[in-house]
């Protein structure tokens, strides 16, 4: 079945249900990061492959709202198909739904598939949709109908994650969500977000890339809990000891039934952010607490034996860098390499570290221009080729059993110019600013963002994402609810950053079509024992890799500053050191950390 | 009258209406800052005169709650009333709303006057009692009802407020109001907060102390507008104009009918933050969008008149403090001078200016230990006695036909030490890194606030209050929605700074029982046109006075801090010298201004 054909199957379910706009977003029903192919839908249907997109079908025509950096990826894959590629002007901006408003009629109706869109979502399209009385229409999965080789609800292996580096057991962890059910007031907390289900069972699994999750719902009550992964996914063993903690393991299907069933008399927590419309639909008439989920802050802040784990796992993370830039460092004197490559070698060298389980997201390897597309994923038929000059930006991290790491550098593969080492100090300091920061409690991540933003606003550049995002432990590299965002009003910029959470401190700029800098580190808040004035906090940084001084303007660092990397390098040096074996590797090491 | 029999007359009230707790707040039926005497209700109930205070009142007991800055004068006033001091952990916090939370049982009554709580309060308080079953009465008045000799309404002279100062017309500002009519979609638009209304009509008067402001309502329509004032205020003159710019007189009172008869067919935009519960339940069946009011932002953003003006007042007002920190220096050669003798002083050299119209605040005249005390006054009785030793905070501004002023030095009157230097030189660095930010556009108040912190947090120091808030042009000098504050999810956080804008910018430091040290300017929000990269925006510093350099720890600053703050004493040399015509005077202020 071809594209067109696809599309003219979906327009015959909505003539057939009066649906005059159908709307599929790139979303499964636990709102994830990355879905599964069963609920690719939107790729399905409309043949574009790109992580964000939404698609707009109508009687006469269709439309797939992107933004800039699948520009060109979209016209190709939408060549031919008759579907027309929207470009947004702001990624993530919902402007289809501003689409929706100015093209449907009063009386007219939307449809899209409930399960795949969070009850926060589906309000915003009725708040803008009824100003106009369009009316919604949640009920149907209509590619469902004709989608006949639809691939089924992933089922990877699900192992338990041992204590030894969770640090805390699956049956204390249930009594802190009870705990909270009872501050908090209500009979039950539903949770639907994958890497909450993880963590709450010290359970993991491989349903999606990146992610070591596991397709599954859990509702905890203040005597049990029943998780909806299916029976035949569980061994004898974590069976065992699943009963034993007092979860029952039912099939994922039986989720529906489970909160048709729920007491009326009992009260039930829901977030809405994760919460399907689907599901709040099929709650109508139930007592529900809209508090969030209690497990996005427990599993943010992180224990005293998650957080030597992630001590421990930078190390050995380091090596995997060395080595890799090491070979490309030899590589680069004879031949040229290309991007993708590089991202192979990494991950190679990373499977050789203990532990290792994959990559915690796909590399960005982005050489001189490419650089400075923000998201930019190398493509094996069109990446490009280095040679020992210009500038190499890598965003990368690995999945150990004993943590996630997520680390950018920026190097020089030649000789730099006076712009490129005056950006590059200009992130730096930036970074520094925010790494060495102290902070009273109660200070969020917009407060802080400014800190590694104000030595490029004082010239004029600025840089178009947030500044850092929280890291989960053998879990999703992007998790909340703290960062450093600019916008003050989001989960990001809101949250009060509090001793235990780690969280990215990535500062950068883009120079369009020439490169892109960025320097990441991975930073634990922690508290402040230098000081009796008051409860302040700081940071600890985690990421051991040396920061290449060959793009540094030394002159335009304070004394304190410089004082902030030689220190920093004497952690890295101490912290990689002892894990290599090669005398050579040794060397490289200590001429990158040697003091300035 | 005396206090327990006021308080047994209210009681007697509470019982007709079978009200068990009667809450009186600190406010007028326009949410105003300063309140005249016809709404000092817990005042006059209570005895307990501070500018903030709740009382509440019981069968069995009264009690009023207030902050740390007047548990002294609570405990005095209140003493033998009977009525107890319920001392708030936090200023500003609803405790009090907790106390009735856990005292009050399912079914009693709450009651408060409707009048002079705003819906957003009523809210607040319906959220927190409803949990218990507690009920709201809003109702009555219940002082009204024994109170004899009650003051009026104030009336004191209404005056037409020059466009040559304004720089822009009634008709225009009302044109720009109804565009905004037309773009939200509603019919009409009640104005309530009173410097909004004197804003809209270029109207000033004195019904209240330190804001320029009359006592009235605004209903605009999309064809007229009504002014709920008093005719009788109004003389033939303004009178004529208002026709003109078809605004029409009515009396103060007609605006609950006038609101009852608002037609069921037509929206009205109203602002829950200054509507009074009592109107939002006139208003009940109409049909209302709480759109907040166009006028905050409107006002916000001076026009270049009222910036030439805010420009050229400073000057004025540079002298008046020159004049001051004249006497005081000679004055305290020979003899002692008291905290409320320069607060006299200071505004008796302010009264010599052109276009004066009184203080915009009371002055804050905090000597040594009493400047630690943030919002300390001075009372003859009890204030404190200078010499030529130890350091002055003086926090004060000016009311001018041509502009609002508030600025605080800290000076020192002898000898300095180490750690005065230390603490002064880090509050002073953060304030010159507001005052120097270059931002993009869109960047809120809680990310700018950061930059004045930086240096005291990095110290493990900290200062209790907002770095800034937003002043009006010969209006209040508290105004919003601008700001500079910690709190990311207020108005004042998250407003994004914009062209226009004048805020004040006021970092300290307070050392209790010691010294408080707090600098302040007012600085106006431009574009950047320095740079090509991007939408920029700085800030231009509007306010012109020395900065005390015996208080200055040199090698603390940077190359950049002493140049800005060279060529800061520059600007003020260059603004203040022409309007000095002593000498002595010029003498002076060359010494103060030198190049550091």
């Amino acid at each position: 079945m071809n594209i067109p054909s696809r599309i003219e199957h979906l327009r015959a379910e909505m003539a057939h249900h009066n649906i005059t706009a159908y709307l599929v977003p790139s979303s499964d029903p636990h709102q994830s990061e990355y879905v599964a192919p069963r609920w690719q839908t939107r790729a399905w249907l409309s043949g574009f492959t790109g992580s964000a997109g939404t698609l707009i079908v109508t009687a006469e025509g269709a439309g797939v709202w992107t933004d800039s950096r699948y520009f060109i990826q979209g016209e190709a894959q939408l060549a031919g198909s008759g579907i027309t590629l929207e470009r947004q002007q702001v990624p993530h901006a919902p402007e289809h739904v501003d689409w929706l408003v100015e093209n449907l009629r009063a009386g007219q109706q939307l449809g899209f598939d409930g399960r795949v869109v969070s009850l926060s979502q589906a309000r915003f399209l009725e708040e803008k949709l009824s100003t106009k009385g369009i009316k919604l229409n949640a009920k149907y999965d209509l590619a469902a109908n004709f989608w006949e080789d639809r691939p089924k609800v992933p089922t990877s292996e699900v192992y338990a994650f041992d204590t030894a580096y969770a640090g805390q057991s699956r049956a204390e962890k249930l009594t802190e969500i009870r705990t909270w059910l009872t501050k908090v007031g209500v009979d039950a907390v539903l949770l639907v977000a994958l890497d909450e289900i993880a963590w709450t069972l010290n359970i993991r699994a491989a349903d999606v890339a990146f992610n070591p999750v596991c397709l599954s719902y859990l509702l905890v009550t203040k005597n049990d809990a029943q998780w909806f992964v299916g029976k035949e996914r569980i061994d004898q063993k974590l069976s065992t000891a699943l009963k034993e903690d007092g979860v029952e393991v039912a099939d994922y299907s039986k989720i529906e039934t489970a909160l048709q069933n729920f007491p009326a008399s009992q009260q039930l927590a829901i977030d809405p952010t994760t919460l399907s419309y689907r599901f709040y639909e099929l709650l109508a008439g139930k007592d529900l607490k809209e508090s969030g989920s209690p497990v996005v802050m427990m599993k943010a802040i992180k224990n005293k034996t998650e957080i030597q784990h992630f001590r421990n796992v930078m190390c050995k993370d380091g090596v995997a860098l060395l080595r890799l830039f090491r070979w490309l460092e030899k590589t680069l004197k004879t031949t040229t390499v290309t991007e993708v490559e590089i991202s192979e070698r990494l991950a190679e060298f990373r499977s050789q570290q203990n532990l290792y389980k994959g990559e915690s997201f796909p590399a960005i390897v982005g050489y001189n221009g490419n650089g400075a597309i923000v998201h930019y994923h190398a493509e094996p038929a069109t990446c490009a080729s280095l040679n020992a000059s210009g500038i190499l930006l890598l965003d990368s991290g690995g999945q150990y059993l004993d943590g996630t790491t997520d680390i950018t550098r920026t190097v020089a593969l030649g000789s730099t110019t006076m712009e490129q080492r005056r950006h590059f100090t200009l992130v730096l300091k930036g970074m520094i600013a925010l790494s060495k920061a102290r902070f009273p409690k109660g200070t969020g991540g917009a407060q802080l963002d400014t800190m590694a933003r104000q030595f490029l606003w004082q010239e004029g550049l600025d840089y178009g994402h947030g500044t850092g995002h929280g890291v989960g432990f053998f879990l999703n590299v992007h998790e909340g609810p703290q960062g450093f965002a600019t916008s003050a009003v989001t989960s990001r910029g809101r949250t009060a950053l509090q001793p235990g959470m780690v969280t990215s401190n990535e500062p950068g700029f883009y120079r369009t079509g020439h490169y892109g800098i960025r320097i990441e580190n991975l930073i634990l808040c922690v508290e402040d024992r230098s000081t009796d004035y008051g409860n302040f906090l700081r940071f600890e940084t985690l990421t051991l890799f040396p920061i290449d001084r060959r793009l540094l303007q030394l002159d335009m660092l304070s004394e304190e500053e410089r004082k902030w990397l030689n220190d920093y390098h004497q952690q890295v040096l101490a912290g990689i050191l002892p894990l290599l074996k090669e005398d050579e590797e040794r060397t490289w090491l200590r001429q990158q950390c040697q003091p300035l």
